[in-house]
């Protein structure tokens, strides 16, 4: 059984947004599937995907100040400028992160840990609606 | 054909660990499978999984040094704080490096390069005993 | 229906290089898969592949010189020095990137965003061709 769908997420601000309820609420689909795996794409080079800690915000918090200070705006050597000075580091920072997530389902739901969200890392200041393909397939 | 399993890994000391065969014996359902994949998820937000080399054990000595400079504890900005100061570098190292791997299954067996290895990085001082979940589906 | 195959990608100089139609012209299996997965593993730990814009040519160009900066050579700590200086950063630029990419298949395409292009990550001075293996599932 194959399912394939595209969702837009609402616009967030720049930052680590914890996005796991936005995502299974669309994918009822889910239900029926005992042993699978649900495949996240988003669709986009300046905004990226993560798992992490689904408890604190201050977590999500430190992974933006930690980004902004690692992946810095205005590097001497950046000559992707005409953008806007957010763009490259967004780029940059989508690829250190990532771009799809792999989820195990198991007897109808995601299969993660306790503590496990998932985060839209949102890295431009003006990102809008991102768009995501979501592929499951199981029995 | 599915197969979905949690295995636990034997508790690691901070650092990168070579786990190939850890894993792999555990799964003689590989055996069966003549093209497929393997997916592992480790259900933790303060280990990853990585890829990298097999065989020399300076490179996964040079990781631990290489994340625990850039990743640095107890920097300024940090206000998650409260569960050690291994805490938040761990969160942030493990959506650096990732939490979970595909790898092909050819023949019954993984088809990872020659010098392919499967690392646990394990990002806390005390991480205990990990659990992963591993999903294979092929033919 | 399950396809895998290996394939040897043209060597490129270390630098970051799109290759989404080299992968692609290769796989003329796609068009018969309405909805599924590929996977691609770079059979290697000096090499990676990430998804990033496939338009200006400065992005590539500044992703070389970003992980070059972070993920300097000669770092006084590194131990793993006699495969030469790019060796042991090119084996944590490949664990930060990432070695396999997983992309949605939609009615016998990559469905990938429209800035979304596949890049081989080169962090070796001289890597030689590199070996991928793809692996297709699908209706």
């Amino acid at each position: 059984m194959w399912i394939q769908k595209t969702i837009t997420l609402k616009p967030q601000k720049r930052g680590f947004h914890l996005i796991t309820n936005e995502i299974i609420n669309q994918l009822p689909e889910l239900r029926d599937i005992k042993i699978g795996m649900m495949h996240v794409l988003i669709k986009h080079t300046s905004a990226s995907l993560t798992i992490n800690e689904n408890a604190d915000p201050s977590v999500r918090d430190d992974f933006e100040s930690f980004f902004n200070d690692v992946v810095a705006e205005n590097k001497a050597y950046f000559t992707h400028t005409y953008e806007g000075s957010d763009d490259m580091p967004a780029h940059l920072k989508g690829s250190i992160i990532g771009f799809d997530l792999n989820i195990p389902i198991t007897n109808g739901y995601p299969n993660l840990g306790t503590w496990q969200g998932i985060y839209l890392c949102e890295h431009r200041n003006q990102g809008g609606s991102r768009q995501l393909v979501i592929t499951t397939h199981g029995q």
